[in-house]
């Protein structure tokens, strides 16, 4: 029945997004990745409907997506260097340019001018300019680039698996100014960028701890933290890497999904030392803060992705779990924390839970959903 | 100058805002409070520019407003009781009732269905509809209601005046449950709830202190922080008293101004201890924290009302002090902190400050301009 809802919902909704678009706010909108048509879909929060749908956006098959400051433009990082610029006003698409073999997402500058990807083949990180999407600086590297992640006073911050080494590109000046932290550990495999800008925090698969960098210092350095957490514990098989960019902030500490076990871990947010564990339903792939802090929300890794569990983080208990379906790839809250949506591939739709009584009170057809991304993401830090 | 040039842009501005507006985001839009026209100017944060102008508001004398999840409207509350919802896409009055006789602004809960607006006579609170205006309910206490914040879990926290109490209004079920905490602490003036919507904090004009209460307890209680701050200490007239809504975290610290006495308090966001002082340039009216914490920006009262200080959130040390003109009111940070917009009264503008170089870079002229109020906000708690 799904797929021929979604079709038909796709025709219906293909007249409007061609006619004159009517007169609407930008702030309650949001963008939803379908992984297996390479489309997205438009949705009104407020409305808990999709109001339109965008096609031919090639392989988003692990794509992300930053918002322009306005909240009108989202550039849509595809798995195969496609990036494309859409309007979520019109429902088209502005420009698009194929511009790296392999790529893992993206970032934005903190006042909007610049967007910036990660590539993995080639190695490095491509600039470009957000309004006409023209190639303004290639930073190469050697290797994989990934955790590219944007800092206050127009830098953004990336790390390369393949030489163990984080870089900040300062593009605040006149020409790219790039610092490079060597041995800040054994394969980075993917970063975030607390919301107030301060750290950078690299997750390593190649050894058992974490690289941050406090981006206030001066000059910033790179250190472990919690070395050898999994230490004594038999490791797990990784059927997906865990995600760490979101919001990970749960008020004075941060979350991380462990790798190789199934935990997250909770670190202090001012000395980045470990304040406790929760044993969790399977490999949890992302831990995400509610705005606010109060709870945080987690997903698993294949075969335990029906899952959704929701831990206190004074107790660091859990305090609840749903089994929203088949494929839970990733969840987003509305910007003041009210509801949660979450959305579930292989049921192709995304269910709205009320985030005080975890009770689901709406859902979304959806093409194989996966990525989820609220408009609010344009007025924060380090996403 | 001014004067003709605020008039002849009030009538350039007049035609579009009764023609069908343009198709545009809402993201980057502010308003812009008029004090002395009971106005309010629509701004274009990413043009430097005004787009609109909205009449008939009534006493702005002591303004300010929220906005609707969407970002397309503010409600405004006025000293003489009004609340104006305004639509700043259309740029109309959508609805207006005068529901007090003098009021000193309001909230709008967490999930954008309510507007609290807090009356000075009769004292308490009153709860809208977000959508229609109508009087959902009605919270009266025994003097002036003030410091009115959100907090999450559709929560409204307000302290009063006259009676030294702070309430929680929580208007989740069916009914409203207020819990009241007696002995706060004399003369409480103003409150904030800071960002994560877990800790309100009010100010008290009858004695040396603040009141703190952790809503996030199970129960909640209050307790003074910071008694007898200014011990020891002459105080000084208050010309203007200070504001303590708006973003005072930094990074792990709050930062408050004092009263009576020249200097802003810098607070352990944890224990509520307080880690140091700075002096400063006047009375300090608002101290606010660029978005991720790293400055803080103040102003002062009259007469040396002119000037901007920016002090370091790690340092304490002030790094910068301009003079924007004569009678600076407010301050509004761009979303990700990398402009600051202030206004400056006696000049009839608005003077827009880059965050790292200090450097003014643009203004807009507005008629007696007082605050400034960006829609990013409607993405925040507590404000």
């Amino acid at each position: 029945m799904n797929r021929l809802a979604a079709l038909l919902l796709c025709t219906i909704l293909a007249g409007p997004a061609a006619a004159t678009p009517e007169l609407r706010a930008t702030g309650d909108l949001g963008v939803i990745v379908e992984r297996a048509t390479g489309s997205v879909l438009i949705v009104d929060q407020s409305d808990h409907a999709a109001i339109g749908r965008i096609e031919g956006l090639g392989d988003l098959s692990h794509a992300s997506l930053v918002f322009s400051p306005d909240e009108r433009f989202a550039y849509v990082f595809g798995r195969d260097g496609g990036l494309t610029k859409i309007d979520i006003l019109t429902r088209t698409i502005v420009r698009r340019v194929v511009q790296a073999g392999n790529s893992i997402g993206g970032a934005i500058s903190d006042d909007g001018r610049l967007v910036a990807v990660a590539n993995y083949e080639p190695g490095g990180i491509k600039v470009f300019d957000a309004d006409t999407l023209e190639l303004i600086t290639d930073i190469p590297a050697g290797g994989k680039a990934l955790g590219l992640e944007d800092a206050p006073g127009r830098r953004f911050v990336f790390s390369v698996w393949d030489t163990d080494e984080t870089r900040i590109v300062d593009l605040s000046g006149a020409e790219p100014k790039v610092t490079t932290f060597e041995n800040i550990g054994h394969q980075p495999y993917d970063a975030l960028v607390t919301d107030d800008g301060r750290t950078y925090i690299a997750g390593l698969f190649g050894e058992d701890g974490l690289s941050a960098i406090d981006l206030w210092a001066d000059p910033p350095e790179a250190r472990r933290i919690l070395p050898g957490y999994g230490r004594g514990a038999e490791e797990m098989p990784v059927y997906k890497m865990p995600h760490l960019e979101g919001w990970a902030k749960a008020g004075d500490q941060i979350v991380l999904p462990a790798v190789h076990h199934h935990e997250v871990l909770w670190i202090d947010a001012r000395s980045l030392t470990e304040t406790g564990r929760t044993e969790t339903h399977g490999q949890p792939v992302f831990a995400m803060a509610r705005p606010g802090g109060r709870q945080v929300w987690v997903n698993f890794a294949h075969p335990l992705n029906d899952t959704v569990q929701v831990i206190d983080s004074m107790t660091h208990r859990i305090v609840g779990e749903m089994t929203p379906g088949p494929a839970v790839l990733h969840m987003e809250f509305t910007a003041r924390g009210t509801e949660a949506w979450v959305s579930v591939r292989d049921a192709n739709k995304v269910v709205i839970y009320d985030t005080n009584t975890l009770q689901p009170i709406g859902e979304i057809a959806a093409e194989s959903p996966s990525g989820i991304f609220f408009t609010a993401r344009a007025h924060r830090l380090g996403l």
